[in-house]
């Protein structure tokens, strides 16, 4: 068994009295914010939880929080949503019940039934691709807070990712890197009618036109193209936008998953990534950006901060009501060699 | 609220008495296997589950199972263990506490801490590569199973995946498509000694080695390369082997990051897949092995089969003891289109 850390040995390593570490740890206000930040330094470094039966007597309940996802076998890169919630829950106590509905609604309610049946002091509500979604009744009778999905009518809080930025950051990166003829392979999926409900779609798509228009770049309809998402769909779309008459000098690819296919339409055709033609991705799927030649250059989806995002704020939320916060959290650029 | 399924309405449904559904639901022996797997799918078809007041009557104490793992944030596509565990632990109305040791000591000693303050029945510990593993000891204050990964000295049931039998099949399927000169190249670490520990390293090569002897193939050295798995390397490899006077016409390739660099490397030489050279991976990534064109023929590992089998070991521990079972679970193959 671990030894325990004490609160002196957080007091001592902070250089402050165990009053203040105390305090700190209580979300006590008269705490100067200096002195906070020592504290919470302390606390990281020594790896410091409270104890179970000190937080029983703080009066807290089950210590449980629910984390209910919609499918995390088919997308399992979205498990660092899970990784975030645990790391932030851990910090607070808490442990995490997860469960995984397998998107079948019957399940979704059972697995509820038992949060509830446990009494846990919150629920996760985590989709596996951002879109809105339609939730079990029985999510309304614990705090609840929506990661990588919202609610239509925002009545719930939610965390997603800013896919504008996303969009809009990849192609400024082409436009950086001197490029003005830069096509888009974005996403797209058969079943979905005329007015895509997937922010995925819309919201970098909004973001490659922006950019563009940012850098007085015309936008050019002939270089947007959609994918059902096969890998020959995504492959003949690289050799129709690479056929051409003013064909682009770099591919801002939906997913990565479009990239790697783009790669390979290109390395038939002879051409060379980035000499002959950048490519960016979108996603950061570690085992394809990194594994692909030469290392993909694309945008990370916040996965670990919504799942940090949502715990955190379901710790906070007796500090302020109001309307129920939407927030999107920046997709940064990952550059490795295909720009 | 989803409304609860009662044992009447598996009764009716399985064509049996409510006994008999009592009986199979609390393993009693006096059921025949006939009856007993109908009732078994009718639990399925209804995806019933016993209440949680139920299981208190039959005196389990905590209803939870610690789930500890050392990386899952790495290797994403093994987070099939906690699925096959969760789906076991929620037939046997058990929770699933997972934590992510990070592969932090200091993390994994908290995290048991927390299982057993918490009282969990049952304690998995999953590691995200197959491999020998060192255990807090804290693990043996409660009764645990260990998945994808094993104590040298046996004295913890496992499970793992039959490493020597992927290797052989994935040989197997490429002699059966007529290939005598079949390559492989096989994972390997530079961190590792002389004797690496990795079963996925000896037992593929075994399973290589053996299937080519069974079928009247002599073994040729020369055919066989180790990576340490960085793309310029799995590239140049495959390069080097196509560059042999008597080429091989298939390459077993040790994971499917490999064989992703090995189709680059293959393209540029102007040679198809699999009309040229037969490429068969190993992982089953579905990103990439669905993702390749051609897609991938690879071999599948067990990861969701662990989860299920360690879980549903500590539900029977009751029934026998004896020597800890050290079992290696079969890797099937993924037929697609690049053999």
């Amino acid at each position: 068994m671990s030894s325990r850390i004490t609160i002196r040995e957080i007091a001592k390593r902070a250089g402050v009295g165990t009053t203040t570490v105390s305090r700190v740890l209580n979300d006590h206000p008269y705490v100067s914010e200096d002195k906070r930040q020592r504290v919470l330094d302390a606390v990281d470094a020594l790896d410091y939880r409270p104890s179970q039966t000190a937080r029983h007597l703080r009066g807290s309940p089950s210590g449980l929080l629910g984390f209910l996802t919609d499918d995390v076998a088919t997308t399992p890169y979205a498990v660092d949503i899970i990784r975030g919630a645990q790391d932030v829950a851990w910090r607070h106590n808490m442990v995490l019940l997860v469960a995984d509905s397998g998107k079948n609604p019957q399940s979704a309610d059972a697995a509820l039934d038992v949060f509830l049946e446990r009494e846990v002091e919150g629920i996760i509500y985590a989709a596996m691709y951002h879109r809105p979604v339609e939730l079990p009744a029985a999510l309304a009778k614990a705090p609840a807070v929506l990661a990588n999905c919202y609610l239509e009518d925002r009545s719930l809080p939610s965390v997603v990712p800013d896919e504008f930025g996303g969009g809009y950051s990849a192609v400024e990166t082409a436009i950086r890197a001197g490029h003005k003829r830069i096509a888009f392979i974005n996403l797209w999926d058969d079943n979905v009618g005329v007015t895509p409900p997937f922010p995925a779609i819309y919201g970098r798509l909004r973001g490659y036109r922006q950019a563009l228009t940012d850098h007085g770049i015309a936008v050019d309809d002939a270089l947007v193209r959609f994918s059902n998402q096969t890998p020959p769909e995504n492959y003949r779309l690289t050799r129709e936008l690479m056929a051409l008459d003013a064909r682009p000098t770099a591919i801002f690819c939906g997913n990565d998953k479009i990239a790697m296919n783009c790669y390979s339409a290109l390395a038939e055709l002879g051409l060379r990534v980035p000499a002959d033609v950048a490519v960016i991705g979108f996603d950061n799927i570690a085992h394809i950006a990194e594994g692909l030649l030469p290392a993909l250059t694309t945008i990370q989806l916040p996965h670990y901060e919504m799942g940090r995002w949502a715990v955190q704020y379901l710790m906070d939320r007796a500090q302020g009501e109001g309307e129920p916060p939407q927030v999107a959290l920046p997709c940064p650029l990952v550059a490795r060699e295909s720009v």
